[in-house]
């Protein structure tokens, strides 16, 4: 047990965050930075500028991933890398610290893994991945396109008639869309993934502990549950001879709520939203859709309450429930959980283990075999894709510490050098 | 006890009814017959030829209803008449009753009566009051020109782009808007008046009760009922960390319905529009806003009704309650309802009090201080404001005798001539 001492830096790793906050900073402390804007940009020129004064070999992809490189003490350009990064775009009046936080800390890690004079046997790769959140079209594009998941005539597709394809934004950057392919990089180029993030969620901030070991992304469904009811005249239909459809419906989403909640397995069902039929003031209404959000990890936690929620719904009369999404988990990998935990436990740093209620480029790097762990920090109040996303500066130190330590060990095994 | 043979024949009703029915009928069995629309014109033209042919003098007047009379033994121009009738128009893609059976069932009453050879004490008039359904501007239109209800500048409002006004409207007709206060009659010109009406409503159909006896028309009230929630990702909040606005909205509606569905006096509650914030499939409903009618005969139980409701809202966090519409009841004349019910015991015919949920003009006459009544006759399963509207003809009958009945029972005081 000779594990180097590696020291994170609040005072830098600070600084960082406050410094990157400021790129396409609006009034209110919101964010408008959407991927490959003017403003994410000189945000992207920043970071850059930082990788190369940590010692980074900084070079962009076809798909405008910046990747900066730390070679190993042997290294060749085939050589398996362990890398990590995050994202410097922002969803539409977001947060500071949604992706900026995995830069930060990745930077952080690379300067106090330097610090420590260690050897590593793997180079590390820091990658600020293209628009994960999705601003053009689909979320996780850098990844997808470093990984050869991009679907057909993605890049010219774009989300609405104001916005930028991604053919069009990287023309602009001086990119050939049509050479995005040179971005693709084989699944063995990579020894692991590591992402660090803010939740995005409660569990950490109302729990008070700074680190969450991600264990996977949740599988989702989607339904729409249809209730039929009589629709009549609200003045002169007695309440006795109603078939109230909104009433049927409201029973049915406190049922689902309260069925949820009792369960002891992680899963989240969400009705967001309702239509109801004819929606008149003076007429009952006739029929009400619901729609149905369901998430969990476990793929037997999920048909378990799925098939609860069937059951609410078979109970009320005229009502059906259909499916009309279903999107699979992805379970990310025990190897990098534990050497995460270890590196919590040697640091005496509680943690907490839990499912990741949103997707991340993480879930590209594991879909395509790679080792891949996530480390979250808590957010206050759960907050996030808002201007009042906020964190501690210790959580933060912690997180940053705790992805170094975890790098070091997957480099040399979960013991260390 | 000396009351005339009055005795109202089926076959002149029922064939009244179909043929009346033809005028604007669309595929489906529904009624396309807006007020003074063609359609509707031709429905008017159709109702003066069966006046005349009954022993009427018929006239229109500046406000385009059309009055029937029928002078009495010692008839002057002055004397107090004993009013009867309804509306030509329908709503669109209506039924063929609502309105028209008062029509039908005024002409066979005054055809039965001038038959029995009974010498009248005051004349009758039988009247087709103009667009009661609304569709140039607000309803019962005819009637509050009439009885000067009419509100500054009414005429030359209309409700959309599309549709006339009624100013519009009587000009095509050949009359000038400027003289509407023409129509303008004082109260004292009515010694009452009586309306038989399809119920829109189910009580009597589903109680087998031919005859309705209507003792008023609801008050209304209605309130926006704002919850506030937590809004969040709808993947990454746990269920016991949720404040979600729609499920404690839907314990609202629910409870709303228990309470008033559970209260002896007749109130109806309904929530017919749901307003959901953001309304988006991955995010916890932030508020939510529910939209309440609310009506009862008596102010006693519209207020105990109001008082259990605000308590139910405020059982939850973050609700609150408020009025933005409330309309007075109005009740009708005891006398006239009791001239009503002594014509059903004489028959025999099963009779029951209820309350009206929807105005009709009768409204605008007992508003005005002239003793009012209606009658009302079951329709199919309450259904009312669709092609689905239908009557049994045996409850047209009894409803149009005890129309004619009451309209001698009220002429000669209550025992009869």
């Amino acid at each position: 047990m000779n594990f180097p001492k590696i020291k994170v830096r609040e005072s830098r790793l600070e600084r960082d965050l406050i410094d990157l906050g400021k790129f396409g900073e609006v009034g209110g402390g919101g964010i408008m930075r959407l991927a490959l804007s003017p403003a994410d940009l000189t945000a992207r020129a920043w970071v850059k500028d930082r990788m190369r004064e940590a010692g980074l070999e900084v070079r962009e992809d076809g798909a405008a991933n910046i990747i900066g490189r730390l070679k190993s003490k042997s290294d060749s350009d085939h050589a398996p890398c362990i890398a990590f990064g995050s994202h410097s775009d922002a969803v539409p009046n977001g947060g500071k610290f949604d992706g900026a936080l995995g830069i930060c800390a990745g930077l952080e890690a690379v300067r106090a893994i330097r610090e420590s004079e260690v050897a590593l046997p793997f180079p590390l790769e820091l990658m600020i991945l293209t628009d994960e959140e999705g601003s053009h079209y689909a979320g996780t594009f850098g990844s997808r396109a470093m990984l050869d998941l991009l679907a057909e005539g993605e890049i010219c597709k774009s989300k609405g008639d104001k916005q930028p394809s991604l053919a069009e934004s990287l023309k602009r950057m001086g990119k050939d869309p049509e050479k995005i392919g040179e971005a693709i990089r084989s699944p063995s180029a990579f020894r692991a993934f590591l992402e660090i993030h803010i939740e995005q969620g409660p569990v950490l901030d109302s729990a008070g502990i700074p680190i969450g070991i991600v264990q996977g992304i949740v599988a989702i469904e989607r339904y729409t549950i249809r209730v039929q009811g009589q629709a009549g005249h609200a003045g002169t239909t007695p309440m006795r001879l109603r078939d109230d459809a909104l009433v049927k419906a409201s029973r049915i989403i406190m049922e689902i709520h309260e069925a949820l909640r009792n369960m002891e397995a992680e899963v989240v069902g969400t009705i967001g939203r309702v239509q109801v039929y004819p929606g008149a003031f003076n007429i009952i209404p006739g029929a009400v859709d619901l729609f149905l959000d369901l998430r969990a990890m476990e793929d037997s936690v999920l048909a378990f309450a799925r098939k609860r929620i069937q059951e609410i719904v078979a109970r009320q009369s005229k009502a059906k429930m259909d499916p009309f999404l279903a999107k699979a988990g992805v379970s990310l990998d025990p190897g990098i959980m534990k050497a995460i935990e270890i590196s919590c436990r040697e640091r005496g740093i509680l943690f907490h283990y839990l499912g990741s209620g949103a997707g991340h480029d993480a879930m590209t790097f594991q879909t395509r075999g790679i080792p891949t762990g996530m480390i979250f920090i808590p957010c206050k109040e759960g907050k996030s894709h808002c201007p009042e996303e906020a964190i501690r500066i210790g959580d933060a130190v912690m997180g940053t510490q705790i992805l170094a330590d975890s790098i070091v060990r997957i480099a040399f095994g979960q013991e260390g050098p």
